[in-house]
């Protein structure tokens, strides 16, 4: 079996048909669903790009694996899916983004370079990239955000589009009136058509590069096929720039008491320019229909991938995972991008395909399990026929759900955090950068967020509140809830994340085998222990050894 | 200025005449407590020696380096006090024990070579090793206990002793009535003197090497000189082994009350083999008198280290440490060896003596902060001239206490942990892997002890009972206090152990970095944002770049 492991970059969890979109019509995702089982609940380990996605790649909570934000390097030597995979025979790929920053002074201390095998997938988070393009080929006074080669602007200028940067003058800009560079940064211009033929954006060109991996690719192999949108600059190629208008916005999930005294990291939050952009009408009404066009134009291009998959007769052997490293409020809770944990944020889509007749059952069911994003290494791993190194990954294997079986025991809540250290939220607040933390608790009701620093919590109730307006954290009768939850954290802050260089199996090995190797400190006469342990008294001092009492 | 770090194996905090032990003089490490400050509220990570030294050597808890017990392999990669000390220029020497397990396979997928040095460097947690000996030469059915050379065992074979096991058949055994090897595993042969010359024994051996290798350091250096005894097995050359006798046995700190109805891991613990060896009085008449004779060889031959370190005029540029990785019940609280949390197990003795005269204030003194073994490592780093990279050591530089000063700000609460996965204990138990684990919270004055897996806490008040006789876990009246510490062990769970990869200095540094290199996306039109960062419109499509304000 193969593995086709779909990521798409700020996919909110409700852009999508299946899951209940008034205006989008998203009929390729829908078709993955009817194929597989679309999970409700899933949610990601940390509702930032570089986070989250280093959870999905080793199965590890932020805190476990340390790249708490965008570019804090995966320290060297943790271990990724692709270790996992390999182990098991299972080639591991990379077509597109990971967000992923090398540890390169951890790399040079153990003298890794990067030239090597072992130091380039150090260096790609555990992967062989077939293209490694994070897809922010931003340029300003201080140069290029992103320092490496970037394989997209290659094949634009490869394809006649001209200068230092067309992934900024074309895939992402659109033309003004007087024939001006419109860019693509600037939400006034979301609305107009990307300078680009279609063929040539982003989504269909990593859609070509996926099938071209596919089609030369030997062995079992897990393929992560990573596309830079939905993420901003938000503007989209004709004809999808004008497939939606501001009819099809859905009105802001946004109340009025939100604003009455929030929560102080929530009011700072509220505070910054992507929020103050996105509480303007006119900002989510030119941006939220780029946004639906370009996740329309990245179904189509699903679509032209699965049919492609289909014809080759791929479909019957390969698992496809559709999901997203987390969503984008797009103004509701009066705020833009991601960073907290209402749902539009901190939920993602979350789409299995599983082709084996064992998942007959479950095809074309949704699942209400509570996921995390780190079940997917687990599920993984199970797929190319391993057991879940558990003392590593920390997620638990999906296969039960596919196949229709419950599991004995499953997660009572999920974990997710966020480092807000390097923001100007954490200046304005006034808190240490080790303080800038924030930890989410969802029990399926009750979603608690704590935060370092001295603040209270905020507390949701997503029975009573759906929309989570109302913040419990500093009511009085939620107490109980609130230690509750307290303590589910508590637990999680004791979990044995580190111990990575011990399996629960080896520990059992483990049990008892010094006393064989000769360690009997625990004697008062020899007469406490097994005849073939004791130390026996033979022949004159100086000649005598430990012996097995078989051999006297 | 250079450093000596002596450790001594299972050391009990209170067997030296300056803490107060009513029968051994310690004149040697009193005249060190004389030179430096004595901190009398110190405590290791661990109660093993694995897992404490791991802490010691890496300056982070337990459940933050992961190597939770004796031969779990210290994760490759994981930043140790050697690194630490090269950076700044300070060569980083082992010279005795660490019961370090290397991460074979974790350095085989590294491609690092036991062989180079770097690699070496990993296999030796970080040292150089002047002398690796672990001191545990154990031999059984199964082979050895430890794989590696003994340089011990080489010693003891190039002075004439014969066999294969010089190490256990001499340096570790007595001689009985009829000539015969009288093993120092069993505790009835603690009285007999080891049947090996004094000046051939262990402590003195390694004393020898460290000032062999003194005598030829070059530069700054740090040198861990780390002895095996006063660990077992117990027994001691003569004349040290009737120094003592029964008489000078202090009477067993128990009490019957801990045997009625005890917590359920407390109870299994004291129906071990070693807890039920010690609570025989002929046992502890036997092998303590022969653990304070191993002490009173061990002050001698520190006091020989020092009076050359005087001598040759050493001792005005050495900052010297005494301590140890943990200590040993000898039969209080109904126990044997280490493993829980009383303090005769997880107290350690704590000397410092800096050279330099910004410590002259505080020479002789007592220090009652509370003090954890991963202060250590901080201590060193800011001694080498560093900067204390809090990001990965989680322990605090002890140099204000050193000179006099009173830090704004100290911990609170020590931690300590306890993995028993590899005991018997958790086979009677009846708990998972990952869950034999204790975690103890002090405060100071109260000691909780957390055991994951359903287990109700135990709980002390050591000013009210400072035998730690009563266990108040169960006490309805200690709710507020044991919820108060649960508080504290939350927090600490919720530590940032593992962002290893960035300092705070770097995240205040890269706030704002992204939008000077074009990462721009929170602007409706451009007018949010300074002049010189603002894309401009110029010229024709197709040939706009973003351009500096200033060159316009």
């Amino acid at each position: 079996m193969n593995i086709l492991f779909v990521m798409y970059d700020q996919l909110r969890f409700d852009y999508l048909s299946c899951a209940g979109h008034p205006h989008l019509e998203t009929p390729n995702f829908d078709r993955l669903a009817a194929m597989g089982v679309r999970f409700t609940e899933a949610y990601v380990q940390s509702p930032i790009c570089g986070a989250s996605r280093m959870s999905f790649y080793t199965g590890r909570y932020a805190s476990s694996h340390g790249a708490q934000w965008n570019g804090f390097p995966l320290r060297v030597g943790e271990v990724t899916l692709g270790d996992h995979l390999r182990k098991l025979g299972m080639q591991s790929w990379l077509i597109g983004k990971t967000h992923m920053k090398v540890d390169a002074e951890g790399m040079a201390r153990l003298g890794l370079s990067p030239d090597s095998m072992i130091g380039a997938r150090q260096a790609e988070c555990g992967f062989d990239a077939w293209i490694r393009d994070d897809g922010l080929w931003g340029q300003g006074p201080d140069g290029f955000y992103d320092q490496k080669r970037s394989p997209y602007n290659e094949y634009l200028k490869s394809r006649g589009y001209d200068g230092e940067n067309p992934w900024a003058d074309y895939a992402n800009a659109g033309v003004d009136d007087e024939g001006n560079i419109a860019s693509g940064w600037m939400f006034m211009n979301a609305d107009k058509p990307a300078n680009i033929r279609e063929e040539d954006s982003e989504t269909p060109w990593l859609t070509s590069e996926t099938m071209r991996f596919i089609e030369q690719a030997e062995g079992d192999w897990m393929a992560h096929v990573s596309y830079i949108k939905p993420h901003w600059p938000y503007i989209v190629p004709a004809p999808y720039h004008d497939m939606y208008g501001a009819n099809h916005v859905p009105a802001a999930r946004r109340h009025e008491i939100e604003r009455e005294d929030p929560h102080p990291i929530y009011g700072a939050f509220m505070a910054n320019k992507v929020a103050s952009a996105f509480q303007q009408d006119i900002v989510r009404e030119k941006v939220i229909p780029a946004y639906m066009g370009l996740i329309k134009q990245a179904d189509d291009q699903f679509g032209r991938l699965l049919d492609w998959l289909e014809e080759t007769g791929r479909l019957t052997d390969t698992m496809i995972v559709v999901t997203s490293d987390h969503g984008d409020y797009l103004g509701d809770h009066w705020l833009g991008e991601k960073d907290m944990f209402h749902e539009p944020s901190v939920k993602i889509p979350f789409i299995v395909y599983d082709p084996r007749s064992e998942a007959d059952a479950t095809r074309g069911t949704t699942c209400a399990a509570l996921v995390e994003s780190i079940d997917l290494a687990a599920t993984f791993v199970e797929a190319a026929g391993g057991i879940v190194p558990n003392h590593i990954i920390e997620g638990r294997s999906l296969m039960p759900w596919l196949h229709g079986e419950t599991p004995d025991t499953w997660r009572d809540f999920v974990v997710s955090e966020y480092d807000y250290s390097v923001t100007p939220m954490r200046t304005t607040l006034g808190v240490s950068a080790s303080d800038a933390r924030l930890f989410m608790v969802f029990d399926g009701r009750y979603k608690l967020i704590h935060a370092e620093g001295g603040f209270r919590p905020m507390l949701f109730d997503t029975v009573a509140d759906p929309d989570e307006f109302h913040d419990l954290g500093a009511d009085p009768a939620q107490a109980e809830t609130i230690a509750r939850l307290y303590q589910m954290l508590a637990q999680w802050g004791r979990r044995n994340a580190q111990r990575v260089t011990r399996s629960d199996a080896e520990i059992d090995a483990m049990r008892g085998s010094s006393a064989r190797k000769g360690i009997l400190p625990f004697m008062v006469d020899g007469s406490e222990v097994a005849t073939d342990l004791t130390v026996k008294y033979r022949g004159p001092a100086r000649q005598i050894h430990l012996v097995d009492d078989d051999n006297v």
